[in-house]
């Protein structure tokens, strides 16, 4: 996979670019500027993520790289499967390098895949791994960074600092106790590492059986002995408050749609009783505890200012052999088509209404609904001193590429005002993924550096810089209060 | 925001096009050709928009820009409360120039929205004022182009004429008596400005009361005495008729799908009697009553060998709080995702089958359905000599930019004749709007420069030259009679 | 048309590229390479089309131009009426030549529709034909074209050969007898000419007259009573292994969406009796049986190792009108907006729980599904040593160009791998549609090449150009065996 493997004959133009140079995806002279100028030293706020804190907590160190990179990560998962290697060495039995070895033989057929550059970028900025990974070099690779890995330098913490993070929010369910977060918060460990508070199991009525259970962890967690929805909403109101006094100021929530269906308390403290009883709910039924659930999440939410975020739109444990195998978000998820606006609209308007809507992220996972999406945040920014008060997220998931990014940050453009975008977030398990944040930055560097030298934007760098980095670091900022 | 104020080791390459010069938006030579030797100077066609009629008759001028430029655009407040500007400065009491400043701030902000670009454009066009506009030269700007909208040469009239407009359409309820249609006529005003019919509210039975009340200004228009569905349609075609004696030859209709149900005569009859008599619908109801009605204006209008336009799409009025206090179409639409396939097919078939669909054009605002309508218009163009009789009409209101019309080009090239395209109108409410006429073609002629170019289209720049101006002016001068 | 026709004064840029030549769609050196040194010489491997057998069977000599490529296209046919053509001319009895020189006045009007580049590229390939196509050259190339196709050589055979086809896929009724599929295994024709399994009417039950005649035409070619859905299904069967016998080894499907209701045997058996006993069904009814069909085909596929293909999304049939004078599939049909997500996820998911998910091809017609696809295939790879067991097909019908081969290719490389698509497909019913998998080539060929001299692909000529020849030739020829 090296040039310098190849002869003459089938080398491409000379004056080809290099392979993920310092330049890489910048194309142009002000690309380069506004990047290595502007955008680079910029901190990284990694507002959303699912890091496990005991890992930060513990300061711990990875023995190898397959356990830092391939170990929960269900992007190189799907990759290795569909390239037809085994399960086995996905999630199953086989040794960490026999992992890594499939992984390696897999990456050369992933080009074009954002895990081509991922895997190199991380490989370059981690590791000062230059080389291709293939099964030629998996073995003298995987010796290298492991080696490193087991070093102080690379520490969890360590990798943070180097990182140049800012703050990291972590993903928590209201019953957690978030033990490890206050052992950070006695270790004064200098990078925030915020809770977030994510209610999606507390609002899951589809199972009377599951949501019982779930309702007990929130008794255990709360102390608050629970009846009725009264009990119910209260105990929920008593995690919230604790995940703000440990420094949570921001919610989340994965859902297919945003509900928005009409209730009454009446009715929703019927439909717990029901359910918490062990009788099934009909989906109407379900839809509007959903409902009311979320105005009570939303409207804490406002009363204590957080964030409010919403991941929209994904269909979930596609496969129901893998499911029962492995369990959720093992891979086997996709991008839904789900109705979106109505439902979107109904939910927000109620809050603003009753003035309680707080700052919104929305992030939808199908591209076909980006200029719903783009025009539907627009609705709501009024009356507020904070620009880009409702915000509609960087391309998630299976967005979270250069096309994907491109396309958000063009519908954002056309339709809202970049220039007060939050930007990018890792929303990854992976301490090697921060390099994410490098990417997004140089496609953003180069949509204004290519504009500018087309002459469709002014060649005011300074201007230009500024906004780049308002993007990149100070909007987040300002945003989320840090 | 300058160029003269950065310093040189800010600075992008030396090569870089100048921002909004000549060659704007076109990357190449032949580009250039096609547009300053094709597209340039054919007249505008601007067969859809909102200008108001009274103020064309009056041959109103305007005492400042922000009269002119601010009042009624909802792009430019949707951008400043993005922008975290307060409302007051939107649609409040501030003074003219305290709004304009609040604009003037948030102009930087707009990079790659496409009201960066409309507002220098439009700068320039009318103004000849080449600065960029920012909190710096907004007082010089303000006082320079006010000055000239307070002289004869910049009345409403001589705009139209500056600008090159051939013809306008105005967008009008069949309840209007067109008075100021009338006064341009017996005016003699050289520029065709012409009513079109657009009876949204005529078939709204959403709400008993406003529908009442609607009927009851139908009565006083048509001086029918209406009683019976047979006497609404009765009425509402005199009205149709005098629309056609005003000069009248497209009708419009601002829906969110179109509706396509069975009903019988008897039926819509029975419903008509329901609702005028105070009592609510059903939404079967409701969507029986439209479909008639939109079959009833559909038949109307071939016999009339008018133009049918359906604009599909919007979810309107999503801020129930700003609804309250500002009213409709101050800013909080945006785009939905309604099912539009099924019913665009039912809708167009009836009519095919019966010999009575004319001329058409359909808008989708959701880019996700442009293929689909770029498809269906193909269904029903047959057994015509009007080439492109059924037209997907251009990048509407939110696509109005220039990634929505690429798309929107694209899609129509690919699944349809670009060569038989009506092109661009404004639908706009302001009379700075026609440059948007000038970046469509722009955008157009850069498709067909870069394919020339590439070896994609053969060099032959005369028959390409033509095609481009029958999309600037004659396919729509051919189509629309004028 | 002609460059030669040109002055100077309207010429474009000196340093053009010719249109259509040796480089087409090539913008880069590396480009280049990929395609003529890699790319070009693979064979054709035409796994789903409509070529009739009996004419490759008879090895027909077509008379003319317009017999060969004007008949039954009805690509070109919409084209023809949008541009104002009447229908004599494309389906009526115009004589040959009055047809082909509407066409080719039509063709300068479809610059930037595939359509113009197919044409030229079919001239090209075919008949040496380097001319554009248009009034003025009508004449001449009709006489030329039409004189080589009444010689041998150009034979529908000698066509195969010439166009270098490996394999060809026919889509055959499981009524069908496949007499031409056995005269030609007869007569040792060497490329394989196989059928697919496609029972679209076998499951349309929205007719008890027409389904009941369907019931009686598989009755006789079974030779086994039909008296229930026992009966039915036990004699459908002996048709799939019939059609194995002959060398089938793929069954297609052309569905709005896939159905995916929860169905018992004992419902599914009464549904049957109630049709076939001439009663109307519901449409749960239908949708029950079409669920219940589409599992027993495709258990019967995997029990085989067949590959199944799914085209899903067409909406039919639009023109009421031209469907009762022409029939279907005469150019009336369009893009669906119909949901997709779920059904696919369950009617996968159900197969693959009981392990009967066999090889599978996923077809979207809206492209504003791509990405719903592109990660759907993902779910359903794994535990297989077929890489790319389930497949996203290449861009079929209306997205069978440029911007939609791109747009698939690049949502597939972004959330699968690219490196194993099976790739390219004609779907045409003409034997002068091959070129299109050049067509297809040089678009891939070129996604590369530019990523390779932008530094976002390693210059690694050799091992792309072998990921070119798979997706062009050896991962069709390893999935369907040949």
């Amino acid at each position: 996979m090296e040039d310098s493997t190849l002869n003459n004959t089938t080398k491409g133009k000379a004056g080809a670019k290099s392979f993920l140079d310092e330049n890489f995806l910048l194309k142009n002279k002000t690309a380069e500027i506004l990047y290595h100028e502007y955008a680079k030293a910029m901190p990284i706020i990694d507002y959303h993520c699912h890091l496990p804190q005991q890992q930060i907590a513990e300061d711990k160190n990875f023995e190898n790289l397959t356990q830092i990179w391939l170990y929960g990560d269900h992007y190189k998962w799907r990759a290795m499967r569909t390239n037809g290697i085994n399960e086995r060495y996905c999630t199953g039995d086989a040794t960490d390098f026999e992992k890594f070895e499939q992984w390696a033989a897999t990456v050369p057929y992933t080009l074009r895949n954002p895990l081509y550059h991922w895997t190199h970028l991380e490989l370059q900025r981690y590791f000062d791994e230059y080389e291709i990974l293939n099964s030629d070099s998996a073995k003298r690779i995987y010796d290298s960074a492991s080696e490193k890995l087991r070093s102080k330098e690379y520490s969890v913490k360590n990798i943070l600092r180097k990182m140049n993070v800012a703050a990291v929010c972590t993903t928590d369910d209201p019953a957690d106790n978030l033990s490890y977060h206050q052992q950070l918060k006695d270790q004064k460990f200098e990078i925030p590492v915020l809770p977030a508070f994510r209610p999606d199991t507390a609002m899951n009525v589809s199972n009377p059986t599951s949501f019982i259970a779930y309702v007990k962890r929130i008794e255990a967690a709360s102390n608050i002995s629970i009846g009725s929805y009264a009990d119910y909403t209260k105990a929920l109101k008593t995690r919230h408050d604790f995940f703000a006094s440990m420094g949570c100021n921001v919610s989340d929530h994965g859902l297919e749609e945003l509900y928005a269906e009409d209730y009454t308390e009446a009715e929703v403290s019927a439909i717990f009783a029901k359910v918490f009883g062990g009788t099934s709910l009909t989906l109407l039924e379900q839809n509007k505890f959903r409902s009311a659930m979320l105005v009570l999440f939303a409207e804490w939410d406002h009363e204590k200012g957080w964030v409010q975020q919403f991941h929209l739109g994904a269909l979930r444990n596609n496969n129901g052999r893998m499911l029962k195998n492995l369990g959720p978000d093992t891979g086997f998820d996709s991008i839904g088509d789900f109705s979106q606006g109505r439902n979107l609209s109904a939910f927000l308007s109620r809050l603003e209404t009753q003035d309680k809507l707080t700052k919104t992220i929305l992030y939808n996972l199908n591209p076909a609904d980006n200029e719903l999406f783009a025009t539907m945040i627009g609705n709501f920014n009024v009356g507020s001193s904070t620009p880009g008060k409702i915000q509609w997220g960087s391309g998630w998931w299976f967005l979270d590429q250069k096309d994907g990014m491109i396309k958000q940050m063009n519908a954002l453009s056309n339709m809202g005002l970049l220039s007060r975008f939050v930007g990018m977030l890792t929303d990854s398990r992976s301490f090697l993924s921060f390099p994410r944040h490098e990417y997004f930055r140089r496609i953003l560097c180069n949509l204004f550096g290519e504009e500018i030298e087309n002459g469709e934007l002014p060649n005011d760098i300074a201007w230009t810089g500024k906004v780049i980095q308002d993007i990149c670091y100070y909007n987040a900022k300002n945003y989320f209060g840090y």
